[in-house]
């Protein structure tokens, strides 16, 4: 298989306009990236098609849209505001700073594993025992290690203070928890149910990077999975299966995904099992999206916080329990990378090179580009084609340059169906479809154009 | 024609599942709410009809998702950071809290144009003069005003100064203002062109209120419509049409909606006009959207701050400007409460009262429910019906009382069209399919309800 640089693939995605440096005119905004018309496009599908999968096809299954500013109490009672952050260091001598635990991992491991190890333990190895080494400067000389938060914090009301200190969701699950019992009541809903939610996200990182990879806003496509306790298992593999299958369904290759499971010690002391699906990235193989049994825990701490019965009461069995939970969650921007990454190629075509974008039609940006084969045909092309086209679909019109180097165009940015209408049209009332992958060309009616492409689409 | 209560409407949405109170379990948030499963669904919808009307069917436009942290040079650009802040007192003798301007405009209407006051000329009314009385124990006894910021910072990276402000943003339009050349050259387009964005904005008011009509975090649509100076008022008229043509088509009775043109006063000293849509919600007339004539200023700051260079290069005519925008601007929350206010009605039917949403079937959450007459019936009803429905559409199928209970369930939630699975079904591989307004049935073949449903839904 053909192997493109990262560099490559991310260059052309900017080129043509998916994405954009956020705040570029004002010099940027660290790794923060805008979606441009191309990208913004992909991932509306790609949402559509999530919840397709996840929503529409999994009978128990809900979505909701929670606010992004929630009770500060929320993050108490999720350890958050105690737990999530950092450890940070700084080479005294170059400046430079650093994760403590990466460095540790990176150099030590195999002498420590790095999720047993308290601060403390760290500070002793970095800077009693000297074992960790500067990788930018190569000197023993750090500070001690600050605990960096990484939630982004804002204040609500007049005052800045800590009374009015909210938070910026680290994670879109917690919308989901603390609504859980206001889903089952409003459905009329038995056990077990899901309820989705895709949205925005915050961390503050202090090392984002490699692109829409990890960036400190980030959108999240998450499902709280609400059980019987005790069914776990049977629905953690089911969720395995579903996970794999849309991955598959948006088109990744079977050589590019693994699971990767969570050995004992990487596991949250509440998780039963954790898996993650990972992609192989040009930059090496990175988490899409994880599915961790999280049992009673958030429920049980919602509950103890927050002083509410969120309980289920199962009428058959007359017993009253906390649910255990499945969490399948994705990272959208990943994914749309992976896609994007797994779709490119360039290929030899007669006498020529194409880019081509090998995305799954419900993918692509564009389904169809409307192709004028004259100036003098374009308002008729569009007024003809445009009326039988089903309204919910994307295309574009393109009508400068040949036909040929219009194609190229259109493979660069994976529209899989190319009409071109042209002096004949008018008469035969027929017109060209070509096809993105085979680049075959049939001729077919107008009337029937439509027909076509809802079988091409969901074939 | 009758009129219901803002509470009545509000209770019944809250709940059927349209939206719960944020946080509810922590006490909610200063009126925060989130989208439950019908509302997430209808919110879905009036998005997707937005990028039908304004993104595919105008040729000039395109779509892009911009981050909600931007650099902020931004808000420094276009004023916010110096200007986007209300004029607050308190009352020295109650401590309730207001905004000078407000009282100022409700109580001497007559004799000050509150848009024409400076903060010290309102500070002269309220504390030196004290014309002012506060409505709620009647002293005049004020502090002076404070300058209260509308928008809310957060901190990027590890240190909390003002080095490392950045802001949520308190619209979505900056993020299409700094991506104009972006998007002009990388869809290699000529002006006009439209640059459309869906997003959440947040601002810190001290009153929201009246439900979803005003939080704190709101969705926008908007677009910013670049053009040629002295096109202006051709394409005002152009977005003042289809933005109503667009409100109608969701399905808003005429009667309840109007055009409210500033008065030139009103306007911003660059602003050649603006113009809102109102609705007449039962709390009184609110504004929907506006749309506004916005010169060349926006980008003019942009340019000067930035210094980049923001003009167009017109090839035909060889020379080089600014554009000049029109900016059509809709709240995506609001204009969901105004529909759900419309299509909501309590009608006598035989015996019986049905409270039902008379809303446009693309905005409805579920475009079809399917009711099997027996449990016996329905995992069988599932199949058929679901294999032959767009994937595209969302259902829900109700499986529990008898079937008048059930189509009243569906009225209350405004779903246009109840197919009924019965024992005749079996054999003669048809269902009944009921009409939400007309209450008619009809019996159809199953193998033909999916080209019903697309008629339905696109006559």
């Amino acid at each position: 298989m053909k192997k493109f640089t990262f560099e490559e693939i991310t260059n052309h995605l900017i080129t043509q306009g998916f994405f954009y440096p956020g705040s570029e005119i004002y010099g940027g905004l660290a790794n923060s990236w805008d979606y441009g018309p191309l990208g913004s496009l992909i991932k509306n599908n790609v949402k559509d098609l999530w919840i397709e999968h996840f929503v529409r096809q999994i009978p128990y299954n809900y979505l909701i849209d929670p606010a992004i500013l929630m009770n500060p109490k929320v993050w108490e009672a999720t350890g958050h505001v105690s737990n999530f952050s950092d450890p940070l260091i700084d080479c005294k001598n170059c400046n430079s700073r650093f994760r403590a635990d990466k460095l540790i991992e990176d150099q030590l491991s195999d002498k420590y594993d790095v999720n047993k190890l308290s601060e403390s333990d760290m500070n002793k190895i970095v800077n009693v025992e000297k074992q960790v080494v500067c990788p930018k400067c190569g000197s023993r000389n750090f500070t001690e290690i600050r605990k960096f938060h990484l939630m982004f914090k804002t204040f609500l009301g007049v005052l800045e203070d800590s009374k009015s200190t909210v938070y910026l969701r680290p994670e879109t699950a917690q919308g989901i928890f603390v609504n859980f019992k206001n889903v089952l009541r409003t459905t009329r809903s038995k056990l077990p149910i899901g309820i989705c939610d895709i949205g925005k996200a915050f961390r503050n990182e202090i090392t984002p990077g490699n692109f829409i990879f990890r960036t400190r806003e980030f959108e999240q496509m998450e499902i709280e999975f609400f059980i019987e306790p005790g069914e776990d298992k049977k629905w953690f593999k089911f969720y395995k299966k579903n996970c794999k299958s849309f991955v598959e369904t948006l088109g990744l290759k079977d050589e590019n995904i693994r699971f990767r499971d969570h050995e004992k010690e990487e596991l949250a002391f509440y998780s039963l099992a954790t898996t993650d699906i990972e992609y192989l990235f040009p930059f090496g193989w990175g988490e899409l999206m994880g599915i961790a049994c999280r049992t009673t825990y958030d429920l049980q701490r919602h509950q103890d916080y927050s002083k509410q019965d969120l309980t289920y009461y199962n009428q058959e069995t007359n017993t009253r329990y906390l649910p255990s939970v499945i969490e399948p969650s994705f990272g959208l921007d990943r994914l749309i990378l992976a896609l994007l990454c797994d779709s490119y190629d360039v290929e030899d075509v007669k006498d020529d090179k194409r880019i081509v974008l090998h995305l799954n039609p419900r993918v692509a940006p564009y389904t169809v580009a409307i192709l004028p084969l004259s100036n003098k045909l374009t308002e008729q092309a569009n007024k003809k084609i445009l009326k039988v086209l089903d309204r919910r679909l994307n295309y574009i019109v393109d009508t400068t340059g040949s036909i040929g180097k219009r194609y190229r165009r259109q493979d660069a940015i994976g529209t899989p169906l190319c009409v071109t209408y042209d002096f004949d049209s008018v008469n035969d009332k027929c017109v060209t479809v070509r096809n993105r992958d085979t680049m075959e060309q049939v001729r077919i009616k107008i009337t029937k154009l439509n027909k076509y492409i809802q079988d091409f689409l969901f074939k």
